[in-house]
């Protein structure tokens, strides 16, 4: 099961951190914008301050369209990058995909087979049927959102399906329906531990995908012990502008990795 | 508004045609391999075969991603060549985007600005505030996701919330809520002749974006009867590999051109 390619990194390390690499080009500092391949240079500077606190790595592929050809260049630069040297750090793009049934042979040669990536975010709206694909891939995660941390999220995610809110109804598919082959994930934002809570019960040991942790204002203690399978994961935590953008990016992330390892069982 | 630049198109060459340049690597004629950009020369080849006929192109982004940066470079290249030759031509990029409100931006600046298409589609699962990059710009189509064509897109889309199906109260917050700038339109699929019908009563004359004719065994004449808004416009029908994967895509668009006149009133 590809999930257990981060559960070793995260034992190995003691971490359940996720570094967003979202390296929004008017963002990232000046330094880099001298250089040939800024973005990727930028990347290269965080995963070398990060690697040992991370277990794993997750860009957001909007920061690098923003580019055009430019960007997915150095995308692919920086998994070129991670794969030659933390090819055991894991790694996931943010692409937040969904098509109809063959159109996603298109993405899946992108992400999971030219770019390499161990896994992906996707939006349920158009079925199990249609990520069929994505979900017939044993060896690649599928990581279905869910409940999503933005503060809007609530106006189709919270309705009422048969007294149940079109979240859970989504737990249940991907828990009942989507995961025949043990590599789905779910999408829990951070700032609903409440939820997260009832999530967890229904679908087991899944793994969940947090952001919302950090300039999101999710609360970790109250998140981490909602969330928390039984073997003591389940949990990949994501924070990226907090980290990325701050002032000494190794630090923050060696601080919110002890965070984490304060609230979590198997430090 | 956006969509006056599709029905002036549509008006000046009656035609509500859109040709999906869905150029698939693994599809397209042996002849254009041999080429330096294959995709786009297979591109230029269909546009010049079926633009007479064409109100709008739709790509689909999965099959240019699939190709990696060299793809998205042949994708800028045919965009370029259609604002240079056939500026008229309402432009859609096929690409179900839908991240949290600021990272869309990286989306808006590849696909809106730096491509320069004139809309592009999206999943409403994270909420009208996500989309508000998308929607706050006035001058670009922001074509919802609302009932698709795949066989399982009722998974989700069908639930019943308070007694409507979820696709309805997607078409009716894309309608009361989202569309404050008149530039929202909605995709429905062209298997859902009666669906269709009830969405045009519920969301005035916006434009619909309809897949699903052809290949996928759409009934165009239903459809059309459905989906007409009062002015006779309102349907932008798509056909991708029925027309470009065909012997001859001139004949082929050309026909379909022909079939939807028979059935539109403006004809």
């Amino acid at each position: 099961m590809i999930i257990d390619k981060y559960n070793k990194r995260a034992k190995k390390i003691n971490s359940l951190l996720c570094v967003g690499l979202d390296a929004d080009f008017n963002k990232i500092p000046k330094r880099f914008l001298k250089k040939k391949f800024p973005q990727f240079e930028f990347n290269k500077w965080i995963i070398e301050e990060t690697h040992e606190y991370t277990a794993a790595y997750k860009p957001n592929s909007a920061f690098y369209e923003a580019r055009g050809d430019k960007g997915i260049r150095e995308l692919k630069m920086t998994m070129d990058y991670l794969i030659k040297n933390y090819p055991d750090i894991f790694t996931i793009l943010d692409a937040k995909r969904g098509d109809i049934g063959n159109t996603n042979n298109g993405y899946i040669a992108s992400i999971f087979d030219w770019l390499g990536f161990d896994a992906m975010t996707l939006h349920p709206y158009l079925g199990g049927e249609s990520l069929a694909p994505f979900l017939n891939r044993k060896n690649k995660g599928c990581i279905i959102m869910c409940k999503n941390s933005n503060p809007g999220a609530g106006e189709l995610q919270d309705l009422k399906v048969a007294g149940k809110p079109l979240w859970q109804i989504v737990a249940e598919k991907v828990s009942k329906n989507w995961n025949k082959n043990k590599n789905c994930m779910l999408v829990v934002g951070a700032t609903y531990p409440k939820e997260m809570k009832k999530i967890r019960a229904l679908v087991g040991d899944m793994t969940f995908l947090v952001p919302g942790v950090g300039a999101q204002g999710g609360d970790l203690k109250a998140t981490i012990k909602a969330g928390l399978n039984k073997k003591g994961l389940g949990l990949i935590i994501n924070s990226s502008r907090g980290i990325i953008f701050s002032y000494n990016p190794k630090i923050e992330a060696q601080k919110l990795r002890d965070e984490i390892r304060k609230f979590s069982t198997f430090s």
